[in-house]
């Protein structure tokens, strides 16, 4: 497979467009934990995910982390390319949660395109749409929904996306993603242990009943 | 003055473009207080601010509320238009916050000018783009900045919007503004009088020290 198979919309670029894309876009290669993106205003392009897992999240002062939006293969990442996204804000952090092969596409290019293609320009509004909604999303369980609700939504989402009950994931790490801090979580946890709903080990956390978790959830 | 004053980007329009948003637009006005939109999923159109003031909010299961963006003079309001915003979750509601007067412009039309003037589709782009910024921002304030500098913040904005040092609003209503119980806000209001920052009567708020809560909110 090679780039036109994973460039959303591709069939609706013209031959020019598809060629300037193919040829400008930059294949690189990220181990897992690595920094693609710092929170500044540097323009480092769009990410497009040929494999592997990123992960965008906000850093406070205090440096807890909240995850914002998880980008899997052939999904294109804009947070990265500040100048295509007019009045951002420089402060979302991007790193690669798993090893992971991406297209860097350089922004002034992407600019250029969704200047001349209608197409390009609507798929850029479908995202930050999406991500809008997500982040709504967000935003309302932070806000209104309690914490044991949005750990047990966590696990499940975790274990549909590792594909496994037993999620080999730290403390600390489930912290960074909820906006909270360590000692919350492992709280939760152990009170999650005592009512059966999971089983804690070094550096795990089993699923061993996905029925409750769900049911919490929701 | 008339709509084409109003609305942004009219230049970029062709006649015939013009002429067909124009034509189907609806001028109306709403009261203080009236609910423009109340979460569902109808598509109720695009609304362009001819004057007077919109609140965007979410408003949770137990009826709390907190204000996600507002709408002034000559603003385009995406967010009762679900049709135009790709997986948009409908949890929106819209209120006029003083009397208005709102342009509606039917979401079918912006539909189809989304589709054929890269000039529309870019806006809308950068409209969304800068509402996931302001959300983002927000999200932010609400994770990690403790309540006294929010509602210093809040204060201070409001005093801005209001063009005075004496706002007339309820307890009740910076809670919904803000997200909270309107205890946790007259607690916060107390505290900023016994520190001479602020003024309480009965159904205002009176900034007595401007510069001290601008440094609190920094």
């Amino acid at each position: 497979m090679d780039f036109a198979q994973y460039f959303p919309i591709w069939d609706k670029l013209n031959a020019n467009q598809q060629e300037r894309i193919r040829s400008v876009s930059d294949l690189r290669k990220f181990k897992s934990g690595t920094l693609l993106h710092d929170g500044s205003p540097d323009c480092l392009g769009m990410l497009l995910v040929r494999s592997g897992q990123l992960r965008a999240y906000l850093l406070s002062d205090e440096g807890r982390e909240v995850t914002i939006c998880r980008f899997f293969e052939m999904d294109i990442c804009l947070f990265s390319a500040s100048c295509v996204m007019p009045n951002m804000q420089f402060n979302i952090f991007i790193e690669a949660e798993k090893d992971s092969e991406v297209w860097i596409i350089p922004a002034c290019l992407y600019q250029n395109l969704m200047d001349e293609s209608i197409a390009i320009s609507n798929y850029s509004h479908s995202l930050i749409s999406n991500h809008f909604s997500e982040l709504m999303w967000l935003m309302e369980q932070i806000m209104w929904k309690s914490f044991d609700k949005r750990l047990a939504a966590f696990l499940l989402e975790e274990s549909a996306v590792e594909n496994t009950l037993s999620l080999k994931i730290t403390h600390e790490k489930i912290a960074n993603h909820m906006g909270t801090a360590r000692e919350v979580v492992t709280r939760m946890l152990r009170y999650f242990q005592s009512e059966g709903m999971v089983t804690l080990t070094r550096g795990a956390v089993d699923i061993a009943d996905r029925k409750r978790l769900l049911e919490l959830s929701e």
